[in-house]
């Protein structure tokens, strides 16, 4: 009998599809790769293994063991019973996207406190106006809600800036690799916010994290704080940040939001003070990260094999 | 009989208008501020030393022994006679940019790799467009042709970013804090082109490195390079670095170009592949980079008053 290793993921180049194809085959495992879900239906009801994005897929395997998403964030997968029952195992791949994220977090503050925005309309019109006052990574405090891969590949990019401080936030007060210069826990955060000149926030969408910047917590930021959001766009109170990005008290970066796309008639759409991007930070249009991508997969793919358990798994009660 | 330094800086906010006012009294000088050449214009004749970006000054200062003006390139000051038969010393202010254009020139690199201004369209627009490919910082392999102040800050913070490789071009060969993985002599600066994804141009406006960058050598990029230039516009020819952008060969991000401001009717202005900022790089806006200002302008005062050579003498010869 057959064990397939079913793959619904376009991104991946014809190099990569034989490299999973290969290890699958030494391991006694049949990988076939498709470009839709359409296309993979029939062979799903034999499916052991599934590596896409698309968490649907799930629902038509009966025969699934594990199941791994090319995506940091879990968040479509959580509630499935396949996953709470423990019939199946749930892996992400945090850490394919550290690279990528953190650059598009350091664009963000930079575009931001060098007004680069205001820069590019002046120019539009062929205007030369200048000496527009902008501020600097070195020297502001910094504090990251999240010291996951994402956060932990920003704070190593932003301390070659010499900021003033970088702060880590996390649940359990750890502070890997030594990156931070001190960690708060997650349920002291408030202490931390009237100290941050930039606040990075890269959480996922749990249970736990929805709302957890309210419009009182935002209010203890002091005058003229950054806020960029690159996590999931339930962790930051939407309204409460426009209210006070309307007032130009805050700055804010944002890729992810409550509602994706925004809404077409969305006011958020020409809110001042604030750079929206489509949540593309963590595009898998970076060969980096599809590499990347597929290095963590083959790793869980040998561990499977081998009967260990998961790197990446997911604990679906936490959500990450 | 009095000794006078003169200042004409408009930007010097009173704290640091005292700090030179104890400094230079201290020394036996009297220390006056002015915001405009007009207003300085009566103390010129008895002025010893100036302090000043505004160069015109010296045509009106028979008495002139040091001037310092606080910016890094010096190219204005060059061809006059006080400076070129030695009765005045000139120094610049170099040391004091490094910080806010290694900065730009981050967000510039960053902007391009990761296609932000299309991006910005695209919401301007408020559609949700994704994947467009980007490029990332690392892997690349990056040339900066100019290792002073601005390329070592600018190297420390790329390094961050895990490049492939970070080449410096200098003129003498010496590697400056062993921040570069290798030097490369200006003389070779064409074996080191072809393999450059990334140039970072911070050469001062000299007749040496005037079109330094010209159509041939730009030619040598391959396909896909970014060219970032925070030095002068002289160093490159911008008539071919305009062909190879209108070709999508190349993609720039630009402070400073041939003459500024660009003129009104300049094609350049509407070129594609091409972010223009309007030579503020190292605006005098950011408070550090006064704070710097000052304490450079300090350490010569002390160095003059004790009749120690000068830190920062600009050799006019040279240019810089």
């Amino acid at each position: 009998m057959n064990r397939y290793l079913v793959t619904v993921f376009p991104v991946l180049g014809d190099d990569y599809r034989e490299k999973i194809r290969d290890a699958a085959e030494q391991y006694g495992f049949t990988a076939l790769f498709y470009d839709s879900p359409e296309e993979a239906a029939h062979i799903l009801p034999e499916a052991e293994i599934i590596l896409s994005k698309d968490s649907i897929l799930a629902d038509h395997a009966p025969g699934l063991k594990w199941f791994c998403t090319p995506t940091a964030g879990a968040d479509q997968f959580l509630n499935k019973e396949v996953f709470t029952r423990g019939q199946a195992v749930l892996t992400n791949s945090s850490g394919a996207y550290g690279v990528t994220i953190s650059e598009h977090v350091v664009m963000l503050v930079l575009v931001i406190l060098r007004r680069q925005m205001e820069y590019n309309e002046i120019v539009s019109r062929k205007e030369w106006i200048r000496m527009l006052p902008v501020r600097s990574i070195r020297d502001s405090r910094i504090t990251l809600v999240g010291t996951g891969d994402i956060g932990q590949e920003t704070a190593i990019r932003l301390r070659g800036f010499t900021p003033q401080s970088l702060t880590g936030v996390n649940l359990r007060g750890g502070n890997p690799g030594n990156l931070f210069d001190r960690i708060v826990k997650s349920c002291d955060l408030e202490t931390v916010l009237p100290q941050t000149d930039i606040l990075i926030v890269s959480l996922p969408g749990t249970s736990d994290t929805s709302g957890m910047l309210n419009g009182e917590r935002l209010s203890l930021l002091p005058d003229g704080a950054v806020v960029i959001n690159v996590g999931r766009g339930t962790v930051i109170e939407q309204s409460a940040l426009e209210n006070e990005l309307r007032q130009g008290r805050l700055f804010a970066g944002l890729d992810v939001f409550e509602k994706e796309p925004i809404p077409a008639d969305d006011p958020f759409w020409t809110c001042p003070n604030l750079i929206i991007t489509p949540h593309v930070a963590g595009d898998t249009t970076l060969p980096y990260t599809v590499k990347r991508i597929v290095e963590l997969f083959l790793q869980d793919l040998d561990n499977y094999a081998h009967g260990r358990a998961l790197e990446r798994q997911v604990d679906v009660e936490q959500g990450y």
